[in-house]
């Protein structure tokens, strides 16, 4: 499934980029892709972060988990073919002169470089050719575009992830812009989520992690491909004030308008994930409402979007509400079986329990490429939305038959 | 992958059984198959069962559940092709009515019999052709094998499945037998989990429970195809008493020889079940040690046994152990990452959270039938093991264009 990325770009001030070719992956190979990226801001940023929960944790998300702390940042380094996960000692000491290796060439103090890897786990970083491929990205810093450092982040994407919003707020026109590389954890041996979200608005550091937490509560945390998680993933937000906006405090008007406007931004490259998980043919959006509570409302929309069965059916064109059904029951959120209606799309399947006999008309909704599936459990009044693609014979080539 | 049932059976006394094509799943159509079945014992038996905990439960389980509490059974009456789910008061109603023919033509009280179906979902059963079929069952008690009683509740399975134990209890020889269909909670719409237990032995009402409750623990909730858990999963345990051994308590010698042996025949259904899931090639076995807990090692070794990714490499020949590292990861469980060990077979490749090297050599593990995986987290001394298959294009075909 193909989304082209969007088109054009708000570029929020003061931010550089840099996208090399470092030969990562294959160090015995002349380097033939974009793996080695840097961003810079001008001036220090405000930044906030949000990583992986997985009590594995990749040698780069441990860095950044300690120096995020202070809240405040300049540059980010990343490359895809490697992700230095499951190295040991070594793998944070390589971590950590990557950034000092862009710190010095950039003339910034290396606490304010963080460090982001996707590839291969558990293979030593090959620093011969990362220590001069870092050099050279922070040397080229202001010659790339965000696409390129999309691009070189990249691993079974099919293709660069990038969605940025332009807004006034305190009278100041700024810029939010996202990076991203797609999940569905996988190639070579696992791959991540990663994103970047870059602006030139100010905010003070409560507010902007304050604004990403609950964003990506709302986007990244909502989206599922086969319910794995990634060591690597994380979110990292740089806020560098060029905008010369009042800086926003987490209890202003201001606050609402950028945090929805960050939100956005989170949920479309959520969805261009989603939409490019490896080998799917289909959107699929499971709304879980009238359930007793929002945790038991994520509780079923997850277990319907995790369900192999679901995602196999949606894949088949299948109009299969009993599996819908089904993986409700078994997740864990109050229901009664008497009280659940099903819908695909706006044909209503079960109704308080029973089937409705509508298969033939739901038939048509699973011929286009986004499918939404609606479940009512009149239990209550909270609702919750998880995205996800459905599940084929390609993913299963992809997983299974990938290797480096 | 295919294994083929036990050859030789141990019949415990007084138990008959039977077996028909009643032409269930497709009513307009010749039946061409055995789908119907009931299991009689001459006299009455102690009974015990454990079904589905998913919300959504079909009418035949909730029948079930209604007459187990007294303990006390005759008969069963079994059916594919149709699950009698999602079919409202009717539903309940009809499964009434299959108890209610079947005791009147063998004579026996309503309330000893169960009915167990699965099948197709949604659609009520076509009691035009069961009312009769439930008849001539009934009459034919006797004239069939046990084979043919799992013959006829097979969906997908692609061979009956069929496990029997002799053994001697306080001097008196008698019979454990299992008859089981298979998961991978399926075809047309979703399959089902069944297991029917027939003894000779006597116990008393509280010994068999606890045998039950105890066994099933150990094995078929070990076990899992794709995570997926069906509304019509049901156990359940005939012991009539005809061995003539004195009955067996709560807290008797006996008790553990007889729950031993029980143990070892839904251990031995429950690995026929996962060998035969749907388009599975490899049997897999996750054995989580050094767990501080029982709970924790059961939460990772499901972790690692429902991740997509694990299973989709294990397919494609793949020594992924960071797929299995990552999984354990998001488990839940207490760990450390530096403290993690992993094996394929007898190869070490992950020492205390570091990559040892040894791909090579653990490629010839994944040549065989058959992978254990063996975590030692080294945070205590619990375990367990759970036991599935790999995920294949074959499962993605199966269940994306099964159409009745």
């Amino acid at each position: 499934m193909n989304k082209t990325t969007e088109k054009k770009l708000y570029l929020p001030k003061g931010f550089l980029f840099s996208a090399t070719m470092a030969g990562i992956k294959h160090p015995d190979k002349k380097p033939d892709r974009l793996d080695m990226a840097i961003i810079y801001s001008e001036v220090d940023a405000v930044t906030a972060g949000v990583f992986t929960t997985n009590k594995v944790k990749g040698a780069p998300v441990r860095l950044c988990m300690e120096r995020i702390k202070y809240g405040r940042g300049r540059a980010i380094v990343a490359n895809s073919g490697n992700s230095n996960n499951a190295t040991g000692a070594r793998g944070l000491k390589d971590a950590r002169e990557m950034a000092s290796i862009a710190a010095k060439a950039l003339g910034i103090s290396e606490t304010l470089v963080y460090v982001a890897s996707t590839g291969v786990i558990g293979v030593p970083l090959p620093m011969k050719r990362i220590r001069p491929a870092v050099l050279k990205t922070a040397r080229m810093v202001g010659r790339s575009s965000p696409i390129d450092v999309a691009r070189a982040i990249m691993t079974t994407d099919t293709y660069p992830k990038v969605f940025s919003k332009r807004l006034k707020i305190g009278g100041k026109i700024g810029s939010i812009l996202g990076i991203a590389k797609g999940a569905g954890m996988i190639a070579p041996k696992m791959a991540t989520m990663l994103c970047f979200v870059l602006t030139d608005f100010a905010l003070n550091k409560n507010a902007l992690r304050n604004a990403l937490k609950e964003s990506v509560e709302r986007s990244f945390n909502r989206i599922t491909i086969d319910g794995d998680m990634s060591p690597s993933d994380t979110v990292i937000v740089m806020a560098n004030g060029m905008a010369e906006n009042q800086p926003i405090s987490a209890d202003s008007r201001d606050y609402s308008l950028f945090k929805k406007a960050l939100g956005d931004v989170l949920y479309n490259l959520s969805k261009m994930i989603v939409m490019d998980g490896e080998g799917a043919t289909k959107f699929i959006e499971v709304e879980v409402k009238g359930a007793k509570t929002e945790d038991d409302a994520l509780k079923a929309a997850f277990s319907v979007a995790n369900s192999c069965l679901v995602k196999t059916a949606i894949y088949g064109g299948d109009v299969n509400w009993g599996r819908v059904m089904t993986a409700l029951g078994y997740s864990g959120a109050k229901m009664a079986e008497n009280k659940m209606d099903i819908y695909f799309g706006k044909i209503k399947l079960l109704n308080k329990g029973v089937f409705t006999g509508r298969e033939k008309q739901a038939e048509k909704e699973l011929k286009n490429k986004a499918l939404k599936i609606t479940a009512n459990l009149h239990m209550g009044k909270a609702k919750a939305t998880v995205l996800t693609c459905d599940l084929t014979e390609q993913y299963v080539r992809i997983n299974a038959h990938y290797r480096t």
